[in-house]
């Protein structure tokens, strides 16, 4: 296995630009994936993996999850830890890298019957990868993305424990388009807001699939997106608490859904 | 106003010292606040404010938070922003910190007939203020913490929103103890566990008071803990996801008991 030592190495600033940046990462149609667990677990699950960078620690240490990443990958490469601590987004790296293919929106089309979550303009990484991770605990169909909400972000992939390389994750440029479509096929589109006139979440009745919006931890759902939804939704509050946790109230939202 | 210019003063040290020690704030009986908003909140919800800091630029720009800080605070000073990065834990600091009086466990009685979370060496300090700030929107009577689980982290702070500060929070050293005297008080005591076998959340029956334990993100509650508890509970997975994360778990845990 070719050793590269430089931080500045091409390989190794490739590396470091899809981590740092989600317009490059569109660019490319490529992400980067750091844990021996997370990178094992992806190449398992049928990612197309590119290019695998190992430290010399890290092929003693993870040697069972390195097998599995070397014997689905072309090119990997052994590191120094300057390079890694260049490429890797933790204090604590572990030292195992993937550069991964983006998926093609394979599984792009959404089930009509399905129960979806759709994030607009999710600020934090660490909220985008929690609600993918609730998402697939608790069993949805998928989740729906769209406004800047990267699951390809490093925290965002951490985060999600690799749910949102498994489960259906559709990327979408105008969500209110999307809402009012899944509209036309008969779901129901939901906007939830923390604002006591809407519909109580544990009220909500449906017979055929749901999706339902979750905003920006700030500013909420868009005007247009709240406008695309067939009703507005709400967790109840009875606390000085002005409202939940993005994630927080995303594992509500989809508990009740599938309750 | 005296002006506080140097990183190396000694009330801007001590400020930094509350911030990164959890030690020296058991240890002192203070904390570290940080944040125009969530400041002002704590001096006019009853906090004792001993000391507080405000940037030059925040002096003009959230004046009428700063108005009710020093209204309830003896000793206040304009820092230079020098001063105010050493003790930020954020990299967009607003420039206003308070020191502020850890409150003496005042609400440390447990009412047998509410409903509590009790979190064990839960160890992002994102995911103690977040259950907080969950716990207290969803209306639960309070929070119990234990093994190491620090409130008054800066990070924890500010996942919080001030619930933190506003709720009931007992303290605790010994948990398995605490649960069993629950116990002898009426209480039902709960083991949340990610684990098939255990009683579905949704099926919980009480007519008195609970408390549900959630435990570390990694290691889940300890077996002492779980052996005082009078049933184990879980939170039925549907996908390949092995477990929530423990602000989603604790978010579900919670709105399901007060259903």
């Amino acid at each position: 296995m070719e050793l590269l030592v430089s931080r500045s190495n091409e390989k190794i600033k490739y590396a470091a630009l899809l981590g740092n940046s989600s317009s490059e990462r569109a660019r490319r149609g490529e992400f980067l994936l750091e844990g021996a667990r997370l990178c094992s677990d992806a190449a398992l699950s049928g990612i197309s993996v590119v290019r695998a960078f190992f430290t010399a620690q890290a092929l003693s240490r993870y040697e069972s999850y390195i097998r599995e990443i070397t014997g689905r990958c072309d090119e990997c490469f052994e590191i120094s830890d300057e390079a890694a601590a260049k490429i890797s987004d933790t204090g604590n790296s572990q030292g195992v890298f993937c550069i991964c293919k983006i998926r093609d929106n394979k599984n792009g089309e959404i089930n009509p019957t399905g129960i979806y979550l759709a994030l607009e303009n999710i600020q934090d990484p660490a909220n985008t990868g929690a609600i993918c991770r609730s998402a697939e605990a608790i069993g949805l169909d998928g989740i729906i993305v769209s406004g800047g909400c990267d699951i390809y972000n490093p925290t965002a992939l951490r985060a999600a424990m690799g749910s949102s390389l498994r489960m259906s994750v559709i990327s979408v440029a105008c969500l209110p388009d999307f809402i009012s479509e899944a509209g036309r096929k008969g779901m129901l589109t939901l906007a939830s807001v923390p604002d006591a006139g809407a519909e109580d979440i544990r009220k909500i009745k449906f017979t055929s699939g749901v999706v339902c919006c979750v905003g920006n931890e700030g500013n909420g759902i868009t005007r247009e997106t709240a406008d695309a939804c067939e009703k507005k939704v709400t967790i109840p509050m009875r606390g000085r608490a002005e409202s939940l946790n993005a994630s927080a109230a995303a594992a509500i939202l989809a508990w009740e859904l599938k309750r």
